[in-house]
């Protein structure tokens, strides 16, 4: 599995993803789930992938043009116009890779299936996220829903939901999505460090403020271990149900 | 879904499972998934129940052997020397259930899958809890393994992991439970309030401490409403990361 989330702030849009492959416990790697395009001024796209990887990486490879020589590569991600546009290419390329893998027609219960978040801001248009579907069908964020996971959701979701405020700074929000991330590999396996983050300030078409946070990092860390203490402590001071 | 927890401290055993029951969102009920058996002085045993719900109220009758007429009912439950030999019972009946209801043979994948945890103390043994699976094997308790969850487990996983403690008072582990079922619930449409809970204290082989948590329940609402709070609070208190 994985763990991927793509979260919109009012200030922009933050991802973090982790970095944990495997076909079976026995057999785990790191590869990278994040990938993002810029043009500096104009554009800024990022893509998270979650599910199959022969998929996720045909699709990336796919969206950089990958089978052009280097020289003929124009990547078309580059040239829509609007990221309602980009999501539509993105959805129908991911569509057209599962069913080439997929002979008899692609499902979302397949084993080829992947899911996608992309994030970014073109032009003039505002920074926004899509979550798009094997089935190359996509949704956008809103104010009622301003965050989309894929992969390993469940156990990660319930701090996001309560701790959430569309005016956090951009240090409160990787601090909100480490900690939805470490209670995700505290309970299951097939999640693992090191997280890939980056934050995007509105307007700023800029790739620079991006970081692999490694299992060794102090503040991982400490954030790691203090939060294990404060939930102990917030739940030592709640009111007490007897029976 | 459903969920379901039975848990292990010093003091006992703790039981806690929701009472939502739907087949689809626009069919819904209530319904009872914690059942309980007690010979004074001898045994107490309890029973949660998870997955479909025409399998699991069948294992409950063989097991009440409400096939007899009443004078002639002597469940074989409360006749097992040891809660190994309840566990097994359970496990066969569990299996015997689904076999009847798939001619093809039963799978864990299958549309008639259910999980049971059973827990409970009879005569010198100790307190212990099974985890029972729709194949009809089971896993028991343990100081490793604490705790056992059916249903939709991983919402409320990362607080029992977190906060878990094995000389925690029952009151404690009450409100434990009340915040990890309080975090699926706000998560996950299909496990809802209200939530039966029992408490069963070592050597005691009585079951009058039993009680179901209504969603207007102040203590309840009262820790849901103090949880996020305190959350925000202790998520304030951890070190910021700036990339």
């Amino acid at each position: 599995m994985t763990y991927g989330v793509g979260m919109r702030i009012n200030r922009g849009l933050v991802f973090m993803s982790d970095t944990r492959t495997s076909a079976g416990v026995d057999n785990f790697a790191t590869t990278r789930k994040m990938f993002t395009w810029t043009i500096p001024g104009e554009r800024k796209i990022t893509i998270l992938t979650a599910g199959n990887l022969a998929t996720t990486q045909s699709l990336i490879s796919l969206l950089e043009e990958r089978s052009h020589v280097v020289e003929d590569r124009d990547p078309s991600i580059l040239k829509q116009p609007t990221m309602f546009q980009v999501a539509r290419l993105v959805g129908d390329t991911l569509k057209e890779v599962i069913a080439e893998s997929s002979p008899n027609g692609q499902t979302s219960d397949d084993q080829f299936r992947a899911s996608v978040i992309l994030g970014g801001q073109i032009g003039d248009g505002k920074p926004t996220i899509f979550l798009i579907y094997p089935e190359g069908n996509f949704i956008e964020i809103s104010d009622d829903t301003p965050f989309f996971q894929i992969g390993e959701t469940k156990y990660g979701k319930p701090i996001i939901v309560r701790a959430y405020d569309p005016d956090m700074s951009f240090e409160d929000a990787i601090k909100l999505l480490l900690v939805s991330f470490d209670s995700t590999v505290k309970a299951n396996l097939s999640v693992g460090l090191p997280f890939d983050v980056e934050i995007y300030e509105d307007g700023s078409f800029s790739s620079d403020r991006h970081k692999r946070v490694e299992s060794t990092d102090p503040v991982y860390q400490a954030i790691s271990e203090d939060w294990g203490d404060a939930l102990k402590a917030a739940f030592k001071g709640l009111p007490s149900y007897n029976i």
